[in-house]
Parts: structure tokens; C-alpha cells; sequence
């Protein structure tokens, strides 16, 4: 911190069990990746490559180096799992996180239809190697799944393996944990905290009221992903109480 | 491409005829430029200096060397050459054209009052020197064009010369061939294409719901333009069906 | 300027006492704020660095030198002013503007609850040291402050020795002068010009509707702020009558 504060709340600090900041990068150029971690470096813990833009990025070999170098993994967007599970193609994805040695994947079924213990069944593969993300919810508005089956599909994912689970927000905000309009679908999220230990989830939240709510719901070290870039530090200044919308909420705590 | 994935719909290379994807550069420094070629240079065919920003540019002469040298033409937004036009500086707008050496130029009329066979005089003339891109549409939201006349001045436009045409729609999407709502105008867009050739036209879609729109109507090599810089590497991936917007329209086929 | 336009408006040029620019810069990179520099650099007169991100800010001293060297004045967000007051710290807040040798500062109380006398006993006593840009409108969007007070603090304020007042509107234009759709408040607005001359005050307005609204009432050179890294570019061809949306208004003038 550049000066001192009395009274900012407390802030895990690097590598975090808790506190999460899970960015998303859908197509950042070299320089960039650069530039994006000399400032937030310190608050970002792990980079999404979007969805499958990977496929199309140039020069991926070297701009997942950059993040090895600065100690941040990257892992690759479910959508390109389901890619190559939808084409029949498991083994060649497993291939592919040697190929550029990724340490994390994630497990999802936001565009396909999966049998659900097929899908813990990837995840019991994939956790033998590396460290398994899966995500739960449709990224399909129309498909509203219930608080129970969210309950009981990450409970039986994380039993499967999985190391956190992932509430579906995609890159804008609009769907499985929120509204067309972007509103938290509160009583989802309470339900399925009476069921699943905070620090095991991981929740998308693109949008800057979506990380105010989540925040003053679970506190400065909630886990929150799908951050654009250039809202890394926007959002540790929520998470610190040095925001308009979240200045009241530590003091006098 | 990074790694195989089956059933790839088919993408045009460049120098692509269609499939075209217009950028727009409303102000990027030289590095910016740098770095968006790095990342995106594959699947940019021209870029457009968004309405008169060149105006105010610094370098603006070494930007489109840049540009140039990555084999990418460079064309001033059509609002320039309204601007010119207004102030009966026709000849001042093509001594400019030749002073940065751009072999491309649009024709509009979306902010100025002009008689059509007017702006196919200055088509025709502009022709015999570069390329023109002509542009149908009023940038005013309440000017709503009949279809016939859409189709009528397209048709008059590549008559006298346009290279191709260009549909409205502004930087936000809101205008043109879209609602204040950015939804597209679907009659209008379905009429003009029984009577204008698919790959004579250029449409401007900045929204993600609208490029998706298109790609389902004309699939993956539609000529799409008023893409913002960080969000050419996404659209990609919507051509390809590697997103979820898009993600089960090319399987089985 | 890149070409000859005939009747352009009258633009001031640097250093500005009108047709000032204030950028929020809420966490660039030294290399980001060098091309931000390069592209804007004629065009933006004084940088604040947003509400408190400078507290996370990497290489922050690195920072305010380079924007230094370019001869624009930077400033903390007024919110940073709060949170050393909320937490009784003035002294230290004191000491941070001469560490940073910051020459400019923001006094505000957008969320806090300040007495009014107190407000400008801060402005009176940081104006012997440093130039005062005071803020008036509550960051809170249900707290509507009636004309009248908002005239009354104005003038108040600048009696105690501001520099200039701004108008709050936040990062997002949707409190303070703007309603929650980001509309202006007219009659606000208007009226505060009855009583307060139009140079001693700072608009802070993101959203580019609210800015054409500003310069059609108030023309080519009012003092506009909040304004996004990558919009000053497109602002400055609003000011100049280069953009359809003020195309048609400073021709025949």
C-alpha cells in the first residue's frame, strides 16, 4: 500500500486460500499482459483465458510464460472444454493442457447437455493431474435451474474432486447467478451457502454492483471472477472499503 | 490455430473477398496499434479512423504507416468527408486522400443533407482514383429509411462505382439498421438482401447480440465492420462457433 | 491539427482557463499512461487518479512523474479526501500531498456526512498550499440536494478558496447532476448558471450524451470531467463539431 489507513478491513495476501480474484483475459496482446500485471500483479490469482478464445490467440506459447513468470496460472475458458468433449475430442484436450503445461482446467457444461455424473466423471480424471475449476449453471437465460440442483451439483463435484466451484455469470453478467438485468438472484445465492463452504466457490461477477453485493454479503475476501482487466483494481478498492459504494461498510467493525 | 478442433466451420483467409471484419480505431497511440496487430492482425481486413477522430490524431502519418505496414488499409470514418463536403472542400478531402496516400475512402450522408445523385457524382469521381466504401443510413435515429429506398441507393452506389456498401449503425449500434435499442431492423436487413448481393455489403454491428445475429443469418464469413479493437478476437471466435452464443449452430453441418 | 476544416470553433489551447479536461485514469500502467500521453496529451489538462485507487497503485511515485513531465497536474479523488477525514487523519492526509508533491487537490464530501462550515474550513486551510477543486452532490443517488443548496455550497466554496467547483457525477454518470438513466438534470443545471459563473465550474460528465448536452448549452470550450482514458479523443471532436452527434451546430456561426 502506497500509505497508511486506520481501519482498513483485513486483505489476504498472496497465494491466497481466500480473497480470490479470478480475471479474465480474451485477448490481451503480450505487452499488455505486461502491462496489466505490473499494476494488478499483487491482486489478480489466477487468469481465465476466456472462453475458447485461446484458439484463436496469437502467440498463446509465450503469453501464458508471462503469467508463469509472474507466478499466476491461467487456465482455459470451460467453453473450450466443452468444445472438444462435444466433438469427442477428451483425449486431445488432455493433450493440450501438456502442451502448454496448465496446471488448472475447468469442468463445465454451460452450452452442452452433460450427463451429470459424466461430467464428475471428468472431473475425477482431470483432478488425478491438475487442479480442477468446475462450473455450475447454463448459460442459456431460458435454463433457470433450482437452488437445489445448484446445492447438490456442487456438492457432488467438489466430492468428485473439483477444488472450487464456479457460479456462471459469463463474461456480461446475465445469466445462472444473475438476472437479465444483471440483479443478484439473492435467494440462490443464500441457499446455496446454507449448503456449500464459502471458500469453495468462486463467483462470476462481472459487473461492479454484482461485486458490491457479493462483498458486503461474504465480506473483503469473498472469491470473485470473470474481472475484466481493467477493473482489477477497482475492485480491491471495493474490497478495501475505498469506493463510494462500499466506504460506509468497514468502518466502525 | 492453436490446436485441432473438428468441425470448424470454414474461414476465409486473407486477403479475404468475404468474411471481411472492419475495426475502428477511435484514438489508439502508436503502441496501441502495435499491440492490437500483434493479437488481432490475422482477422482484421481494414481498419477506419473512426469519424473525424484523424482530425485530432498526433502521428496520425506514422499510425497508417503502421497500419500499411501490417497490410492493413486505412480509411477516414465517413463523417470526414461529410465534414468537407458541408464546407464545399471537396478538393481540399482528395488532396488529403493523397497526402496520406489511402487508397480507400467512404462516402456517407449519415449527418449532411445530400441530393443522391450527388453522392453518386462524388462516388464515381473518388472511383477512378481508390476504392470507395459508400455508406446508406442516417445517423439521426428519428430519419427512418423506407427499405425500397435502402435498397435503391445501394443499388445506385455500386451503379456508380462502390466497392461495397456500408449499413449504419454508429459507434453504439443504435442507429440505422438497428433500434434505440441496438436490436436489429430484421425485415429491413432480409429485404435488402433480396435484392443486393451478401458480399457487396458491409454491415456495421458493434454489439455482440447483433454480430451474432448476422453470423446466424449469413454465417460465418458475413462482412461485418464498427468492431472496437478489443473485441475482434471475440467476434473470431463467434464466426467459428466457439462461443456460447454460437457454439451449436455449425455442429452438424 | 492534422488538415484545414473551415469554421471550426474557437478552441482554447494550453494551458486552458476554459475548455478544460479532466481524465480519470482509475489504474493504468506507466506504459499505458505513456500512450495515453502520446495520443491525448494536448487534450487533457489534469488527470485525477479515481476515488482511492492510488492507495493500490503500483509505482505510483513513477506515475505521477511521468503525467508530471508532461506538464499535467494530477490530483487524488475526492473519496480519498474522505477516507483520511472519516478516519479523523487530515495531518496525514496533509503530509501524502507533500510526499507526492501534488499540487492540486480535491475536497468533497460525496460520502461523508461533512458540516458545511468544516467543508470549507478544509478548502480554506489545504488553499494556502495547493490549488482546491471542491465537489458538490452526494455520491448517494437517493440523496437529492435541491438547487438552491447546490448554488449555496458553490458559491461558499469558492468564497473559502476553490479553485473551481465540480459537479459530482461519479465514474458512471448516474448520480449528482444526472438521474439515474444517466439524464441530465436540466433545470439543476440551469439554475446553478443563474448564480455561479460558468468558468468556476468543473462538469463532471462520462457519459457522451451528457457531454454533447453540456457543449450545446455551454459550446466548444466548457470545462468537462470524469472523462475515460480512451474518450478524450472522441470528446475533443465533439467539441470541435466532428461528430454527428454536434455536427450541425457550430456551422453557420
Amino acid at each position: 500500500m502506497n500509505y497508511i489507513l486506520n481501519s482498513i478491513p483485513f486483505r489476504t495476501q498472496k497465494p491466497r486460500n481466500t480473497g480470490y480474484t479470478m480475471a479474465m483475459d480474451k485477448g490481451l496482446s503480450l505487452r499488455e499482459v505486461e502491462d496489466f500485471l505490473e499494476s494488478n500483479g499483487d491482486y489478480v490469482d489466477i487468469v481465465k483465458l476466456g472462453w475458447a478464445t485461446s484458439y484463436v490467440t496469437s502467440k498463446l506459447k509465450e503469453k501464458i510464460d508471462i503469467y508463469r513468470s509472474a507466478g499466476i496460472p491461467v487456465y482455459f475458458g470451460g467453453t473450450l472444454f466443452e468444445a472438444f468433449i462435444v466433438r469427442n475430442q477428451f483425449d486431445d484436450y488432455r493433450r493440450l493442457l501438456d502442451k502448454y503445461k496448465l496446471s488448472f482446467v475447468e469442468v463445465s457444461d454451460g452450452s452442452i447437455t452433460l450427463d451429470h455424473d459424466e461430467k464428475c466423471e471428468y472431473i475425477r480424471t482431470l483432478a488425478k493431474d491438475v487442479t480442477v475449476l468446475s462450473e455450475v449453471g447454463s448459460k442459456d437465460a431460458a435454463k433457470i435451474i433450482p437452488p437445489y440442483k445448484w446445492i447438490d451439483q456442487m456438492q457432488k463435484e467438489l466430492s468428485a474432486g473439483a477444488w472450487k466451484v464456479i457460479g456462471e455469470a459469463r463474461e456480461g453478467g446475465t445469466v445462472g447467478l444473475f438476472r437479465d438485468s444483471g440483479e443478484v438472484r439473492q435467494g440462490l445465492v443464500e441457499e446455496i451457502l446454507t449448503q456449500v463452504p464459502e471458500e469453495k466457490i468462486l463467483w462470476e461477477a462481472p459487473q461492479k454492483e454484482q461485486q458490491v453485493w457479493f462483498i458486503k454479503l461474504l465480506g473483503t475476501n469473498v472469491n470473485l471472477g470473470n474481472i475484466a482487466p481493467n477493473e482489477i483494481i477497482p475492485l480491491e478498492t471495493l474490497r478495501l472499503g475505498l469506493r463510494g459504494d462500499t466506504f460506509d461498510f468497514f468502518l466502525d467493525k
